[in-house]
């Protein structure tokens, strides 16, 4: 197999964090990349940082390449500008980075015949054309969920990409995907949030609201810390993975009246044995 | 006024965390420091760490201290052994530790009239004999909740021992105390065990299941630290603070609740707002 990445130009459509990380990866290991943004600005900007060979705000900049990455949030990417569609090239192999997969599968699949649905499970809390670093993906989960659908050599190029940049290449189903990252990602930020609007809202008295500040220490911190993080991003998360989100938070408030339950009822017995399970249950998700 | 930890021996009872990491930096500033504890295998290794000046099993260890601190276990300090009391020093200033102070109020105070109920908010994973370290209080708060039965200089005592050991001083009533611990504390230990317990429950078949633990990242971990601590500690808070953290997780069980009737009705621009908020709340807790 001719691998792509290495033989041809990739393109990158958008130089945010995923995109302007993978770039840099790309450019470091040999690889040529011409990349299409939407401002001018971020043009000049990410040429300053060196993070591709073209970059340009017109989609004919992908015209050549063999490969092309969507490294576009995922509204931009649900509802791609005609003229992204009309540029790019008919026999490349295509894939996305999106943290939702379901929708982007329905959107671009039929669309494209070698489309391949990805998403490479890295991140930082900072966005934009200055958050691209090196190094991003090594070691994190790169996630793929084919159908029977999905061009085979497609598949494999998009994983000899993925592998280039050290990341840990996994395939499973759009839903099991979604599902999965509903309960380990997207259910924790709004865990997370009601944490700090209750902690508010229930300290009512400014003396009370003074204190629960000045009291609140690393746990806190720790905890809320997804709860803090960027609103447009985890509302578009919510959007587009309402489904698999709401059964998330529906099990969870169950989960959490049975311990409320355990608590009001003085079943502390029962309580700790709950905390036992979710100390020993903790050590496989790290 | 004698600044009591300076001029006679302090008498620290428990060489855990608290009570250890307190005479190492008392014995540091030049206090006297005797100890009692409960096993002589941990009086030996405190022994060999040189945690105290004199270190006993036998409660007569704690004559004349000036200044006893009891930085026991809350259900030892809500249980004390009759040795205990009648060895304490009649006219010694007292003070605990503990997490949760309203029953710690009821159960020491009309007992011992120099009673003063603190908390010295600064902890770690670590628990025993080994975890005592120097600074554990440095720039943390220390809170006391005094009454009006509080002898006033019996407070002066106690806040210049915690002034002493870096810590920053607060007082506030019990009340007070125990509702804002169970909204920064105790509540985002269960929420937080939650997750965990979900993240489990709601992937029941193994595939899933295993996806669940091989894409949860450093979001999950922050998110489940305090969920998978120590179930001892997270039951015995639970116990004692029942009615605050009972009201916390009412409030909690509201607030995610409405966060869930944003996703499943779509109301996102209401979400987007309501994350926004949480985001702005969060600075002033760290």
């Amino acid at each position: 197999m001719t691998v792509l990445w290495r033989d041809r130009p990739v393109g990158i459509v958008g130089l945010g964090l995923i995109g302007g990380s993978l770039a840099l990866d790309l450019r470091a290991r040999g690889a040529t990349v011409h990349a299409l943004v939407h401002r001018q600005a971020t043009a000049e900007r990410a040429w300053q940082r060196g993070l591709a060979d073209r970059i340009a705000t017109d989609p004919q900049v992908l015209e050549g390449c063999g490969l092309v990455v969507l490294a576009l949030p995922l509204d931009r990417l649900l509802d791609p500008p005609q003229a992204l569609l009309d540029a790019l090239p008919r026999q490349a192999v295509l894939t996305d980075v999106g943290s939702v997969k379901a929708p982007v599968l329905a959107q671009w699949q039929p669309r494209c015949p070698r489309f391949v649905a990805s998403h490479p499970m890295a991140g930082t809390a900072e966005a934009g054309v200055e958050a691209g670093q090196p190094a991003l993906f090594q070691g994190r989960p790169w996630v793929a969920t084919p159908t029977e659908a999905t061009d085979p050599e497609a598949l494999e190029q998009v994983r000899a990409l993925a592998e280039a940049v050290g990341a840990r290449w996994l395939t499973c189903s759009a839903i099991a995907h979604d599902r999965a990252v509903a309960l380990i990602s997207h259910l924790p930020v709004l865990v997370s949030a009601a944490l700090l609007l209750v902690a508010d809202r229930a300290a009512p008295d400014p003396e009370l609201a003074e204190l629960v500040r000045a009291l609140a220490s690393s746990g806190f911190a720790d905890t809320t810390r997804v709860g803090g993080g960027n609103p447009e991003l985890g509302t578009l998360m919510a959007t587009h993975n309402r489904q698999a989100l709401g059964e998330a938070l529906a099990a969870y408030g169950q989960q959490l009246a049975a311990l409320q339950a355990l608590v009001e009822q003085g079943h502390f017995d029962q309580l700790e044995a709950a905390l036992t399970r979710a100390r020993e249950l903790r050590p496989p998700f790290l």
